[in-house]
């Protein structure tokens, strides 16, 4: 625009009726009502209705038919109250609609591939992300990540308010932390480098340093199946805390950081969880803490089905075993404690009272894992020796050896995925839906197979 | 310990006189007068003085005897205000001392390879690394790292209140957004991919999402040189900005994150920057902005060096216009502005009304680039026109243009390292020390010359 008057956000103006604005936005649709067409402009602040009358500025109405959706504009207009009748109360900026004056193009679009004014996208998956740029401009599609950004930051604030401090992990690491095919490796500059699965390694080396620690990473995995639960990449919250006298105090950790997360997106992302009809968890007081066997026994009881010899839950057996807390201690989420040594890494904590069991737990919610974590080896020689006996050779991990070889106290730690927790709590199918730019065996932004097929014509010369 | 004590830490117990308390932490030094022991111990709310007197507990003093820095402990005592003489002013807890009742050892700690007491770690920067898990605990280098957490905490905080959204880019990438060598290649299951050297691609398509994002990241670099500023891994803070009226907005934007961070670590780590005699840079009002020809004219009439006809600034030219900054504007920053389209991204934007260069600015401080930034192409018809100029292959890059296929405002931001702030802040002379764990082409972790030492004997079979 010529004239150098402010920017309004679609927000305020209903507090500047009669007013001339300036809006900035993206044209999300457009209705022709003969003379008349109706814009709904949005910005970072939210939708507005726009009018434009060809009696009131034919050049902009001129403008207006060139429009389509997801054009950029700049647009001066005069705010005008709704009539009580048109007033829309679903919107924040329902009561007024702006009458254009003035409309100026910054930056055009071309048709869409399908239609975004749709409530719910009702598309497939693959289609979804192969226009993730567009579809991620989706207000139900943007909400998700919305609810991420507050899950991610209320684990930060809910952590520092006791104390711990944040810390940057490495993304690129000398060796994988518990061996095993699913590792990416980097060459680097001729050496073999990989990238790192987690940052178990150094949140436990930081526990030497500031005693609490947490910090937010991208960890790597080559997951070699394509599940709706897996992703290559994934942004990963880690706690770890030393001094503990016990390992329950790991499991209360979880519990206070779960509740503020909670709550924060209770409180700052209630419209996201209604636009998704999505409910948090209730926990009923305290989240109930189970045996390993004593779930399976459990399970058996209630069902029948005998998995007592498992070293691990079974789908069916996670599914219910959340709903024998729902049914006894009315609570969306329940512990599911003391896995066997074999089934946890070889620093996980042997519990003393009951051999060949771990200090270790798993977080069950809603029939599925959400959480992991538990008491550590902290002792030197006792570390050299579960490694051997696992046959995990530590030779390359000698700043890890060294946080134990210069005294560690008791610790211990959790783990989660912010994706897979923002998908279990606004009840998506996909772990794919709650990650932005969702890395698997199949996709790095575009599908392998698309890229496949656009190399043919050129392997043909 | 055998009671249920709860723990004290030690900055509380100068409010507990002639309380018993349990104390929890790492011995720091242990110096021996006869029957009397002193400790020094840390934990994570700072040191405390602790006094073994044979007399009072036989045992006590035994075990403290056994006892060597990093040894971890919990101590039962009793809290004596020190007499007036006694009183060591430079510690919080300075006014008391703990008089030991009973000692235990959580774990052992071997002697340190050198002093950890010293005031300042008198070790070459290998070893400085080699021992990492070790020299992180020492005081100085442990603040280091506060401050840095407060920088990256304070950038996020900064741009929350303009309404900025943080968002995850991916680290894993189809294809390196500028080309070149400097990039680290990952077999993907058989198909080729990449790490991100920055997040500038993902953070141009949430500006389409979100109008204004900011995204915490580690990129990646593989830097063929070792230098004192340059690292493979860095932990880089990225923002974005749509709907700008004039690229003079991302500067102010800048100005203003710049002063909000600074603010925050004179508030929260100012014992960090005295511990380290540091101090932050002046801006007076505000930070000039000057052309890089101009830059090169002016330093060109202060020195006679003529470097006129360089693209760019010469390490000295930065050194001397930060001079002329702190002379002329009484500012230790300056934005140098207007590089040439050579020299820059084929996405920057060019000045229409000076062709040829760009609207791009490098945030110079104390003699060295500490930022950089500029606005950028959003039209999606010029944008391939200056990538096809520039010979850059967009194939791969599908999501990056679907943004501006279908409608992105005109935008911009800046981009920088968090380990080079916390360098240039706190004056340290490699940027390695700014990193916890850093890697460069010699070392992950360990050095790979000691790996390839160790691997000899072995090659001789």
């Amino acid at each position: 625009m010529d004239n150098k008057q402010e920017r309004t956000l679609a927000k305020d103006a209903p507090s500047l009726t009669n007013k001339e604005i300036l809006l900035k936005g993206w044209v999300k649709t457009r209705r022709d009502h003969g003379k008349l067409i109706f814009l709904d402009l949005w910005d970072r602040s939210g939708l507005i209705q726009m009018v434009v009358n060809a009696k009131v500025s034919l050049e902009a109405y001129e403008t207006a038919r060139q429009l389509r959706p997801e054009f950029v504009i700049e647009v001066l207009g005069k705010v005008n109250k709704r009539p009580e009748n048109a007033v829309n109360k679903n919107l924040p900026t329902g009561e007024v609609e702006v009458e254009v004056l003035k409309i100026n193009v910054l930056a055009k679009a071309q048709t869409l591939p399908f239609d975004m004014g749709q409530e719910t996208l009702d598309l497939e998956l693959p289609t979804l992300l192969d226009y993730r740029s567009l579809t991620l401009r989706h207000p139900k599609i943007k909400e998700i990540f919305r609810v991420q950004e507050v899950i991610i930051d209320a684990f930060r604030d809910a952590l520092r308010e006791k104390d711990f401090t944040e810390f940057q992990a490495p993304v690129i690491i000398p060796q994988t932390a518990e061996g095993g095919a699913e590792i990416f490796a980097v060459n680097y500059f001729g050496q073999k480098a990989y990238l790192a699965q987690s940052p178990q390694f150094y949140k436990q080396i930081m526990v030497g340093v500031y005693e609490r620690v947490f910090t937010v990473n991208k960890t790597l995995r080559a997951e070699p199946s394509v599940t709706t639960r897996h992703l290559t990449e994934v942004t990963t919250l880690d706690a770890e805390m030393g001094f503990i006298d016990s390992w329950e105090e790991i499991m209360d950790m979880v519990e206070y950081t779960i509740q503020y997360v909670f709550e924060r997106v209770r409180k700052d992302a209630w419209q996201s969880l209604e636009s998704h009809e999505a409910s948090l968890p209730k926990i009923s007081k305290r989240i109930p803490r189970v045996k390993l066997r004593d779930a399976q026994e459990i399970i058996f009881k209630r069902t029948g089905v005998d998995h007592r010899k498992e070293p691990d839950l079974m789908p069916e057996d996670e599914r219910e075993i959340t709903r024998w807390a729902k049914d006894e201690h009315d609570s969306e989420l329940v512990f599911v404690t003391h896995y066997p040594v074999s089934k946890r890494p070889f620093y996980t904590y042997e519990d003393p009272k009951d051999p060949g069991y771990t200090l270790s737990f798993d977080l069950i919610g809603r029939g599925t894992e959400w959480l992991t974590g538990g008491q550590r080896i902290n002792d030197f020689e006792t570390l050299i020796e579960k490694a051997k006996e696992r046959g995990v050779d530590l030779k390359k991990s000698e700043l890890y050896l060294q946080a134990f070889r210069f005294g560690l106290p008791p610790e211990g730690g959790f783990s989660f995925g912010s994706e897979r927790i923002t998908m279990h709590i606004l009840g998506l199918s996909n772990v794919r839906e709650a990650s932005l730019f969702p890395r698997d065996m199949e996709r790095i932004d575009t599908r392998f197979s698309f890229l496949d097929e656009e190399k043919k014509p050129e392997n043909k010369k």
